[in-house]
């Protein structure tokens, strides 16, 4: 993949203009603080609560976007695309929101609660083998056969562009530009969003994207500046299996301040923080971001640091630390 | 007991006086609303966030104006009080806020994390035995032997004023006053706050104490007008055990609309739902009021209600639809 970034990028104005269109459907969501976490990392962190965002995660910014961008054809063929989760249930909504035909590819190993999820929102669901390969052509399949039209979870502009605005929204929530952002990094379109939304808003705040080891294509593919796809990624955070797209490669690994990696142990860890302390309900891939912090305290001592907890999608009979 | 009131009430000018004090020490928590959970009760609820406060519950409230309002021998003596979880550390807490020698007794089997809690605020711990009884003379002796100065966790008019105002800020913070406000009834300190605070802000609004069928003493109370104590409770709602008191019990039993009581399984019902729907965690004793909501649907039925969510401590290895 060349590194070379030969698109466009949005502009501010296309991202003011999706934050209109998006801020009609979606909630605006808090931003909260834990004092305990604080002396804990001992830093200033604003946690960003996307898991109260319609349909649990911040998904549904990108897919409302893109819809709209597109809104003639999506009514007239219908739409589609393959997700695991939380991007499925956004896509759904967004169906139910503008009254068009959904029809989700999910692996049949995805969990009950974002499978009832999506059906719940009047979506219909064909389920594929859990691989990327079946995923993409079960998805190509009902695109050739009926026309649908795709909205991909992160390699779309339109999507970019409304992940972009979970960024505008929290720095205008923010009273003063924070030193650090850091957001989850699976196929990379909210972190891509918030590289761009910051160049904008906030050029001097440094965005690092945080990710699991056991997923780490995007710290690879930055440190070599290479595309180095996820291959058999085994992770707790599974919203961060995906391997970073065309688009989401080259803005993050030109634009990106840094890529930390989390463990395993510290990914459970900070989520049973944020979920103790915070009493907050957030799935595994929203706490990579603490994970980091935790993992990098001197880098983040005194800083003060804005955390998108992107999701909170999780099968509550599937606690990682009751195992 | 005496049903009469021969007490005074605290006036509305108490209540703002203790607000002024508690919110400069307290969080003003949020009012959250889920569009599932009024699709499913066809009903409207107003969700006001008390596992968001300091210390997890909404019992800061009460301690913080107690100690205040007799903070010179608080400091000259230290206070104690016995509670088996969410009083304790608010206690603990005001103790830490003003800088008094805290002395919590609490029952052997309180929950782990609300051990830690109360000692994490530099308390002292006496345990006793899991019986009122105890509870009480282990108090009472360390009230003798070193002049402590008691914050009891309901029965004290300063902690019914301070608890007065979770119910002042919620409705602040509504646009229209609610048909219903609803309270978990332990020792009745919130509802008789609520009570009281309706009286003067909004008296059209109907107040309803919300009661686990385990741990019925209130409703057999308010049914029969008599002093009916809580005789072995078993009811997961381990913040609702308590009897009523000889402030409480007359202030309910006189003013309260109603009070409803739930099944075991639909306060697991209702709590597992707020945590799935809403994505924030509430102990047991906070999901009383929707499983009442639940069990009365009609009742309910495009009414305003207001729910105040008590509190969030809850012991993450020990989850209730999990056993």
């Amino acid at each position: 993949m060349n590194t070379e970034i030969t698109f466009k990028l949005p502009t501010i104005e296309n991202i003011n203009k999706a934050y209109t269109i998006i801020s009609t459907f979606a909630h605006i969501t808090p931003v909260m603080k834990s004092e305990q976490i604080n002396q804990i990392t001992c830093s200033d962190i604003f946690f960003k609560c996307e898991n109260f965002q319609k349909g649990g995660a911040f998904k549904i910014r990108g897919a409302i976007n893109a819809v709209k961008n597109n809104i003639e054809d999506c009514i007239k063929y219908g739409i589609t695309t393959h997700s695991s989760g939380n991007h499925a249930q956004a896509v759904a909504i967004a169906g139910k929101i503008f009254g068009i035909k959904t029809h989700i590819v999910m692996p049949k190993t995805a969990s009950k609660v974002k499978i009832d999820a999506v059906k719940s929102y009047g979506a219909n669901i064909e389920f594929c083998k859990p691989t990327l390969e079946d995923r993409e052509s079960s998805m190509e399949r009902l695109i050739n056969q009926f026309g649908y039209r795709p909205i991909h979870a992160y390699n779309d502009i339109r999507v970019i562009t409304g992940q972009a605005t979970a960024t505008l929204e929290f720095f205008n929530q923010l009273k003063q530009k924070p030193d650090y952002i850091i957001l989850p990094v699976g196929g990379g379109g909210l972190l891509s969003g918030a590289i761009i939304a910051s160049h904008y808003l906030s050029p001097e705040t440094k965005v690092i994207g945080a990710e699991p080891e056991m997923a780490n294509d995007a710290y690879l593919s930055f440190k070599s500046k290479k595309f180095i796809p996820s291959v058999t990624p085994n992770t707790i955070a599974d919203g961060l299996k995906t391997s970073l797209g065309s688009f989401t490669f080259p803005i993050i690994i030109n634009k990106v301040y840094d890529i930390l990696t989390v463990s395993e142990d510290n990914i459970i860890k900070a989520m049973r923080l944020i979920w103790e302390r915070m009493k907050i309900i957030i799935e595994p891939s929203s706490a990579v971001g603490l994970a980091a912090i935790m993992e990098n305290k001197s880098m983040f001592r005194n800083k003060k640091t804005a955390v998108i907890l992107s999701g909170g999608n999780i099968d509550l009979m599937n606690i990682p630390w009751m195992k």
